[in-house]
């Protein structure tokens, strides 16, 4: 099995945006599915973890696009590990078209949880340290790493959400997309119409769940350059714990 | 060319909900993009239709499910025309497990518009009534079919949303099964652990755009049965208009 997974996708008319591009969140997802796919495959996927009581969490996911899948195109999402370490791994994505042209990249930071505790656990005990057989550590991923997303004290309230079902996955917490296309809706039409998204990065930092409120303050760092941050309050607490970051550069 | 379109799919692991089973909107989504990829292949899809100034617009949607495809699972969507009136056509839908089983049906509406005065035109109009040649009047779709959603005016009002650039498709109006998404936010995860969705309908009025509001107003009409309003108003306006109802049957 070769060491780097490609999958085949399509722009369906009914993931795409008013522009008839994709949506990156339908995008980022896709890459999660990939992910897995490529992680079943190969002996360590969701649903093996889940019945040992692992999980993987997602720490960080840097996205970065020339140009998004058009309607009814053909795309096709590439993934390896980069490389792995006790408690992280990095895994990377290419999105290429149909002819093979690079449509952009993915990076992502992964850590491995036991799913009672919450806390997370070497992954090298997964089969004898199986996932240092898969690492691709000669492939080319030309965008920058997610860092760290300094925001100062500066930052603007900027609206409120409650979460529902469909905001919520197979483990139990609000999906790592969901986050993205909540914070990508704090922007309008009329802003998307005239500015693309170049560069979208999160990380992670606790999970929410049902019930809960998430609150959202944005902080315009650079021209074309904003930060947001995610807070949540638990339900019938005002206490804010911060969930995630993102930046978001356009162009 | 085969009159009735089948569809491959896989139940991707992050368009599933906490119980593992795919999203009945993105059930419903998959059924657009058969309905799409079937009409496209036979020559009066969107994309075409929107050269020459027509649209297909949904206009009914009846979604009655026995069991749901499960994370992973490989399935199909068989999609085919049932009849054809200058004003409206009806399609439905079948979706098969991997192994043939059948998991449940659809049954839609669709009416044609002139996408400039967003009028109804005559489906007979394209291409000399093309679409009789692709009519299936002996395949069975053994459900219901869509009908008046009847309310009270006891309907409670349950909550309000604004509309965000996610909600939006290549249309540039609210998506189809973004307002099933949202209407099936309405109850929470405690509700569906011990509540089972049979039947989903949904009867469009009129479209919502970027920057209205919707409210939503629920009514209990009998055991396990609730029917939800849902009405806009415009920006700076409070002047109600039904945007669409729908009827749930839980089980």
């Amino acid at each position: 099995m070769n060491k780097t997974g490609k999958y085949e996708f399509i722009a369906e008319p009914f993931h795409c945006d008013f522009s008839g591009r994709m949506f990156l969140g339908h995008l980022g997802n896709q890459m999660l599915n990939a992910a897995d796919f490529h992680s079943t495959d190969r002996g360590f996927g969701m649903k093996y973890l889940m019945g040992i009581q692992r999980s993987w969490v997602l720490s960080r996911l840097a996205i970065e696009m020339v140009e998004m899948p058009e309607q009814y195109e053909h795309y096709s999402v590439e993934t390896w590990v980069e490389s792995a370490m006790k408690f992280f791994t990095q895994r990377n994505f290419c999105v290429l078209g149909s002819d093979g042209r690079v449509y952009g990249y993915g990076r992502s930071v992964w850590a491995m949880i036991d799913t009672a505790t919450r806390q997370p656990t070497d992954i090298f005990a997964i089969d004898n340290g199986a996932i240092n057989q898969w690492i691709v550590d000669d492939k080319l991923c030309p965008i920058e790493r997610g860092g760290r997303v300094k925001m100062s004290d500066k930052s603007e309230f900027v609206g409120e959400m409650e979460i529902h079902y469909n905001d919520i996955d197979i483990n139990g917490h609000v999906n790592s997309v969901k986050y993205i296309e909540h914070v990508l809706d704090l922007w309008d039409i009329a802003w998307y119409r005239e500015h693309r998204l170049k560069r979208f990065e999160i990380a992670y930092v606790a999970e929410s769940h049902q019930g809960d409120k998430i609150r959202f303050f944005r902080e315009q760092t650079v021209d074309n350059e904003c930060c947001v941050r995610l807070a949540k309050t638990e339900l019938g607490s005002e206490k804010e714990v911060e969930v995630c970051r993102c930046r978001l550069v356009f162009s």
